[in-house]
C-alpha cells in the first residue's frame, strides 16, 4: 500500500484554495481577509457560491452577483456561481454532494473553506459546511460513476469558516490566520464594501472588522480570522507551529 | 503599547524546547519520540524531572534516575531533576507554580510541553499539567518577588502531551507530529527501552508504539504522536498548515 | 399499564444480535471480532448490508458481495443485503427508516449495531446509524400502515460501533468487549482477510488490528472492542458491571 | 508481564462493595437504594463516613453519628466514620489520599462507589470524589512508604454517585441500577427516615424518591438509581448489556 | 442601519406565545404547565399541530385531534392543524420550513416554543425542532417569494421544550418556569389527562408530573417545567434575573 | 419544611449586588459596565477586591490601590479590600472559603458576580470564582463555627464574569446585559482608565470595549456584557425573558 506522497514544501507557490460559500457574500464576510492574504502571498484562490442571494431582503440576484464578482477581483480571487436548490432552499442531498465532489476533482485545491457546521445560522450555511465536507470524502473514491470523467483528488486540509460569531464551533479548537497587514485589511475592507446591497442595510462590516480586532488583540497582532480544521494538522516539528494566541 | 516581536522564522535553528515530567519516564513514554524528532532537527530539548519515582511498584528511585539520564542522553536531550512534594504527593501549590515559572525565566524556552490536564489519571501528571500551565503564566509578571533575579519571559506556545491513552484530552483538537523517519522511533524506542526497571514489569513499550502506530495510520504516516495545544495556533499562511490527518 | 418483561436471563443461549453496515466490509472492519465473539458464545448473529460498494476505489459490487458473504460464514453469522440509496447515495428518508424498522420487527432481535453517528466519516456510515436508531422507535409504533403486517418490536438495546478510529463518539462512555480468545481474534482476522479487494489496496486489517490490541492493552487483556450505547444500561447488581477497563 | 486475573464469575457472593461518604447523610441519599440492593443480594457493603456532619444546620455531630449508624444497619451494611478536615473544611492533600489508599489496601473492595466529581454542589462532595480516584490510583502503587503495611489492591471499578440531582455528571453516560422491588425501596426509604435530624427539616427524602422514580419511569422499571462509571466497562458477551433504559 | 425596536414592556399583555407540536399531545406533555401558567397570566397562546398522530400505537387520528382541541380549550389556547409528511413520517425539507415561517409571518408572536433537537428521540420531535429554528429565521428573510403575501417577521426568542426527560439538551443551560400554583397544576393535569387515548396506556401523566415535581424540588417551589433557550437572554438589570434554582 | 420565600418584585430598588475581583483591576475590565449599569439603575454595588495587585508588572500597590478606590468612586460603588494569599499566591483553602462566606453574611447580596471558572486564565481569577461558589453555599450552612456571629445568608443568584475572551466559559449560555446608553458606557470607559497603571502599558480598555461592542452588534443593542449563571434562572413568566441575542 503507498504511503500519502510527500507534503507540499512550506510556502509552496503553487499551493492553491478553494472558498465556498452559500451566498454571493458569505465568503468575503467570513473569511475575505484570508483570500487577501493568501493571493496576496502567492496562493491561487477560486470562490464557489452556491445561490445569487435572491432570498436575501436587500438586492437583487443580478446586483449580488455583481457585486461578488467585483468583490473577487479586488481580493485576487476568481470565482463561479453554481445552482443547487437556491438561496434559503438548501436540502442535504446526494446529487449535491457529489457536483461539489466534482467541482474538487476538476479543479484539485489543496486546501478546502467551507462555512461552520453549527446548526443555529442560516440553514444554507450549515448544511453547505456538511455537504462539502462529504464532497471531499467522495472526491476520493473510485468507483463513483457520475464523476468518472475526473480523476479522484484528496485535499490537503479542510477548514471552517464562520460567517458569524454565533458560527463559531465551541467544540473544535480554532487555528488564527493574522491578517494584520495594512494592505490585506484595506483589500478586505474595500471588497467587503463591494456587497454594498448588503452593507448599507446593515452593520456587516462593523461587525466583521470588530471580529478580527477582538482576536487580534487576544493573540497580540493587528486582526486575525479563526478557522476550524476538520481534521488534526501534522507537523513534522513543533518549530512549525509557532507560538500560541495568548496576549492578555 | 508595543505589540509582540515578529515571529521566529519557520524552522528557526535556535528554538528551544522545555519538556516537564512528573516522573523519570514520563516524558520518555509520553511524547520520547518527540523529543528524539527535534533534538535530531537540531532543535535544543530539556528535560525537568518533578520527582525521583520514589512510589513506583519497581526500580529504587536511584535506579530510576540513571535510567532517566541514560534515556534523555539517547534523546540528545538534557535533564535536571528537581523536587516538588515527592513522587505521588503532589499538591497544588503557589510555591511550585513559582519554582516553575523561575525555570521557565533561567531555561527561556520557546516551546513547552507538560503532561495533560485530564484528571483520570495519575495524580501527579495532571497536578504538574496545571501548575506548567501557571507558570507559563507567572513566568510573565514583573511584579513578583520570588522570581526577581531573572528577567521575566513569554513562552511562544504552551503543549500537552498524554502519558497513557486515558490522558488524551477529549475536548481540544490535537495537532499530530510525525515521527516516521526510522531513526526517530528506534532512537524513542532505545530511550524507553533504557527505563528497564519499568518495562520489565508492564509492556509500556508496546502500549506506546501502538498508539503511535493507530495515529500513524489514521494519519497517513508510520507513526506520529499527539500533542494538544493550550492556545490556539497562529499562522501567517493556511499553505503552513500542511495537511490534515486522514486517510481512511 | 404493563411494565417490561423481565429481563432475560443472562447468556441467555436465545438472544440474538442484529449488525447493520452500510457497506460489505464495514461491519467486519467496524466489529467482526464481536460478531465471531458472539456467535461462538452461541448467539445468533445477522447482518444486513445496505449497499453493495460500488462507489468503492476497489473491487465490482459482485466481487465484494462475494466477500461479504464469505466473511459472514466465517464469523458463523447469517447475511443479507438490502437496497436504500446506493453507496455514497444515501438520504435521510423516512422511507427508509420504516424500510429498516420492517426488519427489525421481522427478525425480532435483542441486541442492534449500526455504525456511530460521528458525522467526519463516510456519509453513509452516520446516516445508516441515523436511520437505524429511529428504526428502533418506529418499530414499537402500533398504527405505521407500512408496518403493519409485522406484531411491533421493542429491541434490548441498541450500540454504535466505529468503523475508524475517527467515528468514536467523544461524547458518550463506550463499554468494551473482551475479544482476546485465541480463535476469536484469528476469526476475525480471516474475515477481515476475505475482503481482499479492500485488504489488498489499503491497511485496513492493521488498522483494526492495532485499534483493538491498543485497547486490549488499556484494558489488561489481549484485545479489545469499544460499542458506544445508545441509553444507559440497566443492571440488577453492580456485581454484573465486574470491572472497568484501567490498566496503566 | 503478568495478565490480570479472569473476572470474579458473574454474581461472585463474595463481591465487596466500599461506600464513601463526605458527610453522615450522603451515602443515604445520593446512593442508599444500591446498599439495600447489593446486600439483599448477598454483598458485602462497608461506608466510610469522613465527617460528623459538623457544620450543618440541624442535628448535634453525636446525633449524626447515631443517624448514620442506625441507617447502615438497617441497609444491611457496616461503617465506620474516619477524620480528614471535618465538615465544609475539606480539602485537596496528597495526605488524604494516602489515608483513603490504605482504607482501600485494608478492605480490598471490588467495587467502590464515591460522590460525583460535579463542582457546583458541597465542596466536601467532589472533593472527596476526586481524593477517592486518586486513591484508587495509589492502592495499587508498590513504593509508597506510608500504605508500606498493607498488600498493594486493584479495585475492580469505580463508580460515582451523585448526591443531588445537580450532581449528575453531563458528559459521562450513566449505568442505572434497578432497585425496583418493594423491600429494597422500603429499606431504602427507612434507612433515609433514620437521618431524622435532616429529613424534619428538608424534603431529602421526596427528592430522593422522586428522582428515582422519575429514572424508573424513563426505564420501565419501579425506581432506579444512576451511577457513573469512572472507567469504561468490560463485557464479555454483549448478552450481559441486557437491556437500555428507554422506554418513552 | 436602524436598531432593533425598543423591548416590550416586562409583562406586556399583548405577549403571544406559539406553540408548536409534532403530534396532538406532545404541547400538553412537554411544557403544558407553561401554557397554562402564560394563558393565566393573560398571554395569547396558540398550538399548531403537525400531524394527526395517526402513527400511534393507541387512539384514532380523529381521536386524537378531538383530545387536542379538548386540551387546548382547557389551557386557554386556541390550537391549528397542519399537515407536513404525516405522522413518523417527518423528513427535513426546505418547504416545510417555508411552511411554518408562512404560519411565524401570519401569526406574529413574540415567542416561540418547539420540541428540543436532541436526535435520541421520536425523530418528528427532533426534525420539527430543526425546522422551527430554521423557520425563525427565513420569516425575517424579505426576498422569498412563497411568503411574499406576509410581512417579514422577527420574533423575540425561541425556547425548546422537552417533550420526555431523555429530550433534555444536556449542552444548554435551561430556564426554569415556576408552575406551583394549585391552579395551573391542576389545569394541566386536565389537559394532560384529556389525551385519554394516551393516558390509559402509558404513565405519560406520572411522568410530566414526577419530572416537573422534581425540578420544583431542586429549585425551591412546588413545580417547574424547563426551557431552553436558543439565544442568550438579554437582560437591562440584574434585578430582572431574579434567583437561581438551587435549593439543596 | 419551609418554602423560599417569594422573589423579589422586579426592579426591586434595594437590590444588591457584591462583586469580587482578584486585583485590583479585574471587576473594572471584565465587567464595570454592569456595575455601571445596575448603581444607575438604583441598586446598592460592593466590590471586594482580594489582592492589591502586587505581583503585576506595572504599578505600585499603593497606585494600584487607589486607582481602584478611584474607579470604583466612579462606577457609584463602594470597596473593600482583603488579603487571600496575596497577587498570583492564591490557593484554594477552605479557610478563604469561610472569609468570604463570612463577608457573604455581612454584606447579605441579592446577587453575587465573580470571574469564571475557565482554568486557562490568571491562577487567582479561576480560584477566587471558586472559593466563591463554595462560599455561597458555606453561608448557607447553620453549623459553621468560623461564622457563627453572622446569620446564614441564601444569596439568590451567582453570575460568573470574564476578565478576558479567553475565560468566557464554552460549556454555558450566557446571559448578556445591555449596556448601551451612552452614561453607562461612559462611566464604564472612565472607570476602566482609572486603573492608568494598567491601561498605559496595554490596551485593555480597548480589548474590553470591543469585546462589548462585537456582542453588541450580536445582539442588536450598542454594547452588551456576558455572564454566565452558576445556576438556572427562574422565571414566572417568559414574558419576562423578553428577547433574545441575534441579530444576524
Amino acid at each position: 500500500m503507498p504511503m500519502k506522497p510527500a507534503p507540499r514544501s512550506l510556502l509552496d507557490p503553487a499551493a492553491s484554495l478553494l472558498f465556498f460559500g452559500a451566498h454571493p457574500d458569505d465568503i468575503e464576510f467570513g473569511c475575505g481577509g484570508i483570500v487577501a492574504a493568501e493571493t496576496r502571498a502567492g496562493h491561487r484562490a477560486h470562490l464557489v457560491i452556491c445561490s445569487r442571494g435572491e432570498a436575501g431582503s436587500h438586492g437583487t440576484p443580478a446586483r449580488r452577483c455583481t457585486e461578488a464578482k467585483k468583490a473577487a477581483a479586488i481580493l485576487g480571487a476568481t470565482v463561479e456561481f453554481i445552482g443547487l436548490d437556491g438561496d434559503a432552499h438548501l436540502e442535504i442531498r446526494a446529487a449535491h454532494a457529489l457536483k461539489l465532489a466534482g467541482i474538487l476533482r476538476r479543479l484539485r485545491p489543496n486546501i478546502v473553506l467551507a462555512p461552520s457546521l453549527v446548526e443555529n445560522q442560516h440553514p444554507d450555511h450549515y448544511r453547505l459546511g456538511q455537504l462539502v465536507r462529504d464532497a471531499t470524502r467522495l472526491a476520493r473514491y473510485g468507483g463513483l460513476r457520475e464523476l468518472r470523467r475526473w480523476q479522484s483528488h484528496a485535499i490537503d486540509q479542510l477548514f471552517f469558516y464562520a460567517v458569524t460569531p454565533e458560527a463559531e464551533p465551541r467544540d473544535l479548537t480554532p487555528v488564527l490566520v493574522n491578517i494584520s497587514e495594512p494592505e490585506i485589511i484595506s483589500t478586505w475592507r474595500t471588497a467587503m464594501a463591494a456587497h454594498e446591497s448588503q452593507t448599507s442595510a446593515r452593520r456587516y462590516l462593523e461587525l466583521q472588522l470588530t471580529r478580527a480586532r477582538l482576536l487580534g488583540l487576544r493573540a497580540g497582532v493587528e486582526h486575525a480570522i479563526a478557522l476550524f480544521p476538520n481534521d488534526p494538522l501534522i507537523f513534522h516539528s513543533l518549530a512549525q507551529a509557532q507560538r500560541g494566541a495568548r496576549l492578555f
